[in-house]
């Protein structure tokens, strides 16, 4: 029996019906309305609570009642005058429970008894009409910042109708814990409050109102709080309350979606090992183990997926196999599958009509594939049946939030001989390489939260603190997703500026998805061809590398002569990469070779990368050089959405003849 | 004579090229040429010294060589190397000095002694090249994060190659001063960089490199830390260091023109009055005395030039006035002027055709226009000459930052008749109107900061806080401009979802700019007309009015019927005010009533009306209900960029028909 859950109307975006029609059809039992949300709107409060009641949801609390207790008279008279019009709302909006959150007003008196006082006023004019006050401890609130001194003028003021309201982050922002919880009885617990947050070093009252996220978005331990609080007897609802600016502009079903994800991820968290005493154990199936990918695949058309499998001859790879009925090719390289897909009146058709050359799904190892789509299930992300053809075998597959499809194909199995004729192995002629290393996505500004929350529920990825890489144009901010093992790694980049290598990504393609694949190769500096088209680095960056590191002249030769980046971490381990020049400005790849342990991506060389591809694609717009690969939309227009590969706009017209190879 | 101006290459957006033009397009005498921008450019640093030189651009320094002093061996050592490095490149650069910025390595030892031994070592190599080495103290530096422990270890070093690099970000934002500084000997006082910030309660690390500011768009004391620096009888370059990621994504050629700005009035704020013993006194003609505004003028065509008039109308205004020859008309209502410009192949119907019906030009009256206008071009607004006709009058005149025109009026002259067919004053419908109490614009984001300081700058303006307002799809951030007498007041509202209100309004018509008029009325319950179109306000609101203030039933009833908000300050002063709808879904007026000495905007109403205007707006986008005004373009659509009032998208078009008066 999963714990009833609520969210408050101000995480949401849009008007007050949007809000609570979006609430619902996520599968909320409850709903808080915070009174902005009604004040704002134009129907009655009695209008309000049956659309609340047609739509199933309870209301849970009607919140904020604000700077109420231990006020100097006329104000207190006042405050309990405007307690009792704002019993009115509730009775019409058919909720019991009101918060009051601690007062934060200078003239508030230090005197804890006047405060109990008050509430107990208040708790017994409530009481007449059948009615509950909750009281919660604001972090910022003049006197009362703490839940224990909230408790104790809740003690103090005795009455039944008054009870406590815990809220995760104002105790967790404040480094506060539960401990002493137990001794407050459990009938006591009128209502419990839920959001984490990343770390951030600034004023509580702003970390509050602008960067709270859904439990498993950010940093703060909301698991062990809930835990807490369900150990001290506590049985109602679990309800979000955040505050985001990006929640808010957000489109509202999206944002709902994430809320009940994370309820029902950290619910499982919670009860799933080792539940409270007395709370029934959940049963969300375990997260997957996972063991790499077993492929990418790229929609393209057919032109394009000759120059795609050119490039990738360069590094090595080889056709493996054709699709026994489709247009669809595997290509190979050691441990790497890529699959090139051009059928037409496909789903990878589609994504390439509207995306043009893009990675259309990827397939990851894992345990076992019945279980894990069972586990994204339950967290809200259904199985996706992928159109096939007679014959054929069916991959369970989910959908990533961007749309990109995601294979889950049990460790070992061989998914190829069916539906592919495979091509006798050949001599390659590059040394091999050892799998993916990792697979970076461009994501549009406002999505970061919600891939995080996708990954680390559906797959049991964790998710690394955010890195800051400087762009010319503007500011990139990635976090990293990997499982455990580290076989699978998803850095994720997001730019708020259009004109960025990630902004300018996803604001011309719309958003999907990924912007480059990075390989493992066992030997970077023999990774490529002497003909594979390689990004340029700059003579300055190896004489800064050797003034930062102390290479020697030899070693230093060698990575000017192999365009080779270079890194090392505290620990001595040391990391050697290298970059493709784009595919048609799309996507491109990387070679990587970890040495001594080195766990991280680069990171100090991202901003020599983006100004080397933002040099580069100022050239081929320009028309001075070639593009190593046709370029058939063009790089400098902003005007994303109106760009399909299928139909350039008119400005990318009068410039593709110049970029054409 | 100026203060030498210098600009580090991290302030701007760009390739270094790009920077080094914009930089010494702008006007700059000196440039710091910062290592990432050196590292990541394609060019020998022998290149770029003589892209300087071409552009005249002096190198004034190169930084930033971090965590060199005080380090264990065998770091130490590999630090004098990496030194060795760093000095071939600067002289490559042609610059002589290179800035040490305070070692940040948890291994710094804390030895003050070993510092200086460290910096004197590097110094006297430095000497033997010609070179010279400055220490500046971050204020995250690991042991030295005051500049007066950073002077201790440059005293004790004794070298007469090392010096002392101030910088107002590292000093003011730890709260320190300059008391002391006196005592330091001038000529070992290298470099002075200038940063401003808002003042944020955050870690500073994450403040200083990402939120900086220029001086005068911020509010940290610059003015009178370069003061100090003078007296103490620096005489080097001023140099701007900043980190602030909406700079490092705009345009180059803005952010390097504000840049200067922001110096050329720092220089002349702390050299106008009393400047530093031996420091000449600046001459930048003194800012104008506002007394308000004489009028606003809106680009129309024809048919929103009679719908504009019979909405203002049921305001009371008249038409006082037609032009002698053009299409333009003089709308009056008591102290208000409005302009409707319908001419054809104007600047007016430019605008027109860029933005729709929108405000083209404010005419402010000030007390010397020559004056006003001398002061404007010294700060790089130059004069703007506007297309008249023969025998008209020339009223001098700049632009803002989004091109809209500024009229320079003298207060008490009369513009009018020698233009215009003056109508004989009529008997008032309404109450007449005092005049316009604030003119609000709604900015793309990015612009905020750039406005605030042309207008700090060019009329002497002040700045408040930046209020958040709550939109249903969005945060909306305000800031108010005004004058000391409060003739002209200017709120600025920036959002970067372009579903709120504001953000709409800016995506939609590409950020050209003025989306509210307010007019200041005596008795606003009497100043419009019954059939102006109001506005709908929620009862749910006057419920919350009710308890909040106490107001009585027939004060509340009052206000309802009026459509009024309410709104008090904590001194007794108190606002009243309502709106119109939007006119076109363009901009739309408001009518204010101030009482008791109330200073503010309503902000707590502002959530309220963005509410209702949502719901407006999307009831006619619907079909539902008919706009007041006809509106000729899609209300829902996001395409801003494609819609244009004369030539509606094709969803426009769709709903456009039924959007129909």
């Amino acid at each position: 029996m999963p714990l009833p859950k609520s969210i408050a109307t101000v995480c949401l975006s849009g008007t007050l019906p949007d809000k609570l029609e979006a609430a619902a059809l996520a599968g909320f039992q409850g709903i808080e309305i915070f009174e902005n949300d009604l004040l704002t709107y134009d129907g009655s409060p009695e209008e309000v609570g049956r659309m609340c009641a047609d739509l199933g949801l309870a209301v849970t609390i009607y919140q904020p009642f604000r700077d109420f207790e231990a006020m100097p008279e006329p104000q207190r008279r006042r405050n309990l005058d405007r307690a009792e019009r704002k019993f009115d709302t509730m009775q019409a909006l058919g909720t019991d429970l009101i918060l009051v959150c601690s007062n934060t007003q200078p003239a508030t008196l230090p005197e804890p008894e006047r405060a109990a006082a008050d509430l107990r006023e208040m708790a017994e004019r409530a009481a007449a009409r059948g009615l509950r006050v909750g009281f919660e401890a604001l972090a910022w609130g003049k006197q009362t910042s703490l839940w224990r001194q909230a408790w104790d003028i809740v003690h103090l003021a005795d009455h039944p109708a008054l009870g406590l309201i815990l809220d995760s982050f104002h105790s967790l922002s404040r480094g506060d814990d539960l401990a002493g919880l137990d001794a407050v009885p459990s009938e006591k617990l009128f209502f419990l409050q839920l959001a984490d947050a990343p770390k951030l070093s600034m004023d509580v009252l702003s970390w509050s109102r602008h960067f709270r996220l859904f439990p498993g978005q950010g940093e703060l331990p909301v698991g062990s709080f809930l835990r807490d609080v369900l150990r001290a007897g506590y049985r109602g609802p679990i309800s979000l309350e955040i505050f985001n600016d990006e929640f808010r502009a957000a489109p509202v079903r999206r944002i709902a979606r994430d809320a009940l994800r994370s309820l029902i991820l950290l619910d499982d968290e919670v009860r799933g090992a080792a539940p409270p005493a007395g709370v029934p154990a959940a049963a969300l199936p375990p997260a997957a183990e996972l063991a790499g990918f077993e492929f990418l695949e790229f929609a393209v058309d057919d032109p394009s997926r000759g120059q795609l499998a050119g490039l990738l001859g360069t590094l090595g790879f080889a056709r493996a196999g054709l699709h026994r009925s489709k247009s669809v090719e595997l290509q190979r390289q050691g441990g790497v599958n890529l699959v090139l897909n051009s059928e037409p009146d496909s789903a990878a058709s589609e994504r390439f009509e509207m995306f043009g050359p893009a990675v259309c799904a990827m397939a990851l190892r894992v345990d076992d594939p019945a279980r894990a789509l069972a586990r994204a299930q339950s967290l809200l992300s259904p199985a996706w049946q992928e159109r096939i053809g007679e014959g054929e075998q069916r991959i369970p597959a989910i959908r990533a939030p961007d749309g990109t499809l995601i294979y889950l194909v049990r460790t070992g199995s061989d998914i190829w001989s069916a539906d592919f004729n495979l091509a006798a192995p050949q001599a390659a002629a590059l040394p091999p390489l050892a799998g993916i290393d990792h697979v970076v996505q461009a994501l549009a500004p406002g999505h970061l939260d919600g891939f995080v929350l996708f990954w680390r529920a559906v797959f049991g990825l964790q998710a690394d603190p955010v890195w800051e890489l400087p762009d010319p144009f503007g500011i990139v901010r990635s976090r990293t997703l990997s499982s455990a093992s580290r076989s699978v790694r998803l850095p994720l980049n997001v730019s708020e500026s259009r004109q960025t290598t990630t902004g300018r990504f996803v604001s011309a393609y719309a958003g999907a998805g990924v912007h480059h694949v990075a390989f493992a190769a066992p030997d970077v500096s023999a990774a490529a061809a002497p003909d594979a088209p390689m990004l340029d680095i700059p003579e300055n960056y190896y004489d800064d590398l050797a003034a930062r590191f102390g290479l020697g002249d030899a070693q230093l030769a060698a990575l000017q002569r192999g365009h080779l980046l270079y890194d090392q971490d505290a620990q001595g381990g040391s990391f050697v990469h290298a970059y493709t020049h784009a595919f048609q400005d799309r996507f491109f790849f990387e070679l990587v070779e970890r040495r001594g342990g080195y766990d991280q991506y680069g990171a100090p060389n991202a901003a020599v990368r983006m100004a080397a591809q933002a040099r580069q694609q100022r050239k081929w717009a320009s028309g001075k050089g070639t593009s190593p690969n046709p370029i058939n939309v063009c790089g400098s227009c902003a005007r994303g959405r109106e760009r399909r590969a299928s139909r350039p706009c008119s400005r990318s017209r009068l410039t593709s003849a110049t970029m054409q190879a």
